[in-house]
């Protein structure tokens, strides 16, 4: 799909990231739909997932969903790296491709933060959501900021990127460096081998064994397996995304962790226990790098917290909204989570 | 650890590949452990695994052990392509390397067939077993020679390679390729950067998501998941492993399927309900590219066929020797199958 560009920027001049960098300006970019209640009370935070742009999420959102742009104001914000936001393939030098700084979770919830409140005035948001490394941003907005999130609603991801997980993402970016074109991250051009590489990495894992096994591909159009490896998986990585900035925005997810949030001196338990916001959380049955046993642990440590499960085959992409039965899923359990009183207002 | 040299050199001086080329020789790499009864019963095969020379399988043999010498004749085949057997790394030109042709599941039992018989002059055989791989030739045995095979043991493996399987191959080989001093497999000195990226995204795949959880890897000396990553998973791809190898043995693995067998007409179904041998089928629990489900469906197509799941978070490496425990629930299957009544002799 061509690059959109009907997005705004919110510019913060100098924004001081958690590893002691400065972006000067950090460049926030993010769409909105629908329109703020002139009591501010029905804002929605919905971030997006590695990779992602704001037009990759609104598969959950439009007219008789529960993210309905009639009844919520909803934000979207890109995570940095994405290449839309700053990240290594869009900021000038000297902080520039292979210097762009190393960005973690709370950097992003925390330009966010300054968006909705210094932009837009909100004090409270009735829901942050979001699928994958946006599951991620939506816990961590929940234990930044517990008096200001009535509910979360975070699908296929966790509070806290899990070891398995991290080893996981090592093999992507070691299959996008492996390209002797790659230089460090000093490439003039894509280096395309080492995008086409993590993509065949990235496709047994996003997808589960028993997907492949029923050729659920066939569902999307593709004619044999190698059709969808480079028709969806090779297509996927090489639809404007980059190499630094892929790389830039997994090292933000192998650093999630809600525990290391000033305050809770690394115990992620105790982030957990903070947690004000009600909170339905669906992992997908056979999300391989999400199981959904890691966040029935989480759960067990959010005061007021249900665990949801996407049944299928889907795996982790259960969540990216290709599969009508599960966009069905995760749209009712956020109509009914949105429907149930939120968190007290603090 | 060093080569050892300690083996025997079967050769076949012709041996016509399934692909249409003829090795000019064959060279099976073979080696034997304890004694052949004088009526030729005791014999026993034990193929190597993806990437494994024979000294990787004697963990499961010894005194005392289901494969004891003492009253086993033990008969460890290398597979083609692990660089004792004929391989891209040991074939003179003009066969040699990316030259080297493609290798099948059934070549390999051949080979091992006419091993087994011409040189030892064996008509049946006690048992067929084998790991992952060798799980895979363990079943092509007891399709391709119905009467011969008394039992079989396969364990983390499968009759036929699930297009998942093929998948995360494709990552792997993908990694192997995406170095520059691959040069289409004519490089002069191994690319290790190719290699150290296949460990990365091999590693994720190769111990469960709760393994890694539980930070198991510290029950095998390592201190760290970095050190993990490049003691274990590095040091086992540098460990005498060659990129040529591992990608032919990844293309025999990938082409696994005993329903390809002649006379079966790609009906796999009709291949497994063809086996005489008793099975016991040991998959791990958590094995994420053999899941035990797969194992329950050939399972159910095999006239005499238990399945024993491996318990505990090893996942595939359950089978790999290094966990006493998962040793110990193998052997004592082996041992529980030796001692029942085998297919009757053909």
């Amino acid at each position: 799909m061509a690059e959109r560009t009907d997005y705004e920027i919110f510019e913060i001049p100098e924004f001081t990231l958690e590893c002691g960098t400065t972006l000067r300006p950090a460049r926030l970019a993010y769409k909105t739909y629908g329109t703020l209640d002139a009591d501010r009370s029905n804002a929605i935070v919905y971030p997006t997932w590695y990779s992602g742009r704001f037009w990759e999420n609104e598969w959950l959102i439009g007219p008789g969903m529960a993210l309905d742009p009639e009844r919520w104001f909803i934000i979207v914000p890109n995570m940095f790296g994405n290449g839309l936001s700053s990240s290594p393939s869009n900021t000038p030098p000297p902080q520039d491709r292979a210097r762009f700084p190393r960005i973690n979770v709370r950097d992003n919830v925390e330009a966010q933060y300054r968006l909705v409140t210094e932009q837009f005035g909100i004090e409270h948001l009735a829901l942050v959501t979001g699928w994958s490394m946006g599951a991620g941003q939506t816990y961590q907005w929940a234990v930044s900021h517990p008096d200001m999130v009535r509910r979360i609603a975070p699908f296929c991801g966790s509070s806290k990127t899990s070891l398995h997980n991290i080893v996981f993402l090592e093999g992507v970016k070691a299959a996008l460096k492996a390209d002797g074109a790659y230089q460090g991250g000093w490439y003039t051009e894509q280096p395309v081998g080492g995008l086409r590489a993590a993509a065949r990495v990235y496709a047994g894992w996003g997808f589960s064994q028993a997907f492949y096994w029923n050729e659920v591909y066939r569902q999307l159009g593709f004619t044999s397996l190698e059709d969808f490896l480079v028709g969806f998986w090779e297509g996927f990585f090489l639809d404007g995304r980059d190499v630094n900035n892929l790389l830039c925005m997994a090292d933000t997810w192998q650093q999630g962790d809600v525990g290391a949030t000033p305050g809770f001196a690394g115990d992620v338990t105790r982030a957990l226990a903070s947690i004000r916001a009600k909170a339905l959380i669906m992992p997908a049955e056979k999300d391989l790098y999400f199981p959904p046993e890691d966040e029935r642990w989480a759960a067990n440590h959010i005061p007021d917290a249900e665990v949801r499960v996407i049944p299928g085959v889907w795996g982790h992409f259960a969540g990216g909204g290709a599969n009508p039965d599960d966009t069905r899923f995760i749209d009712e359990g956020i109509a009914e989570l949105l429907a149930a009183e939120g968190a007290p207002l603090g």
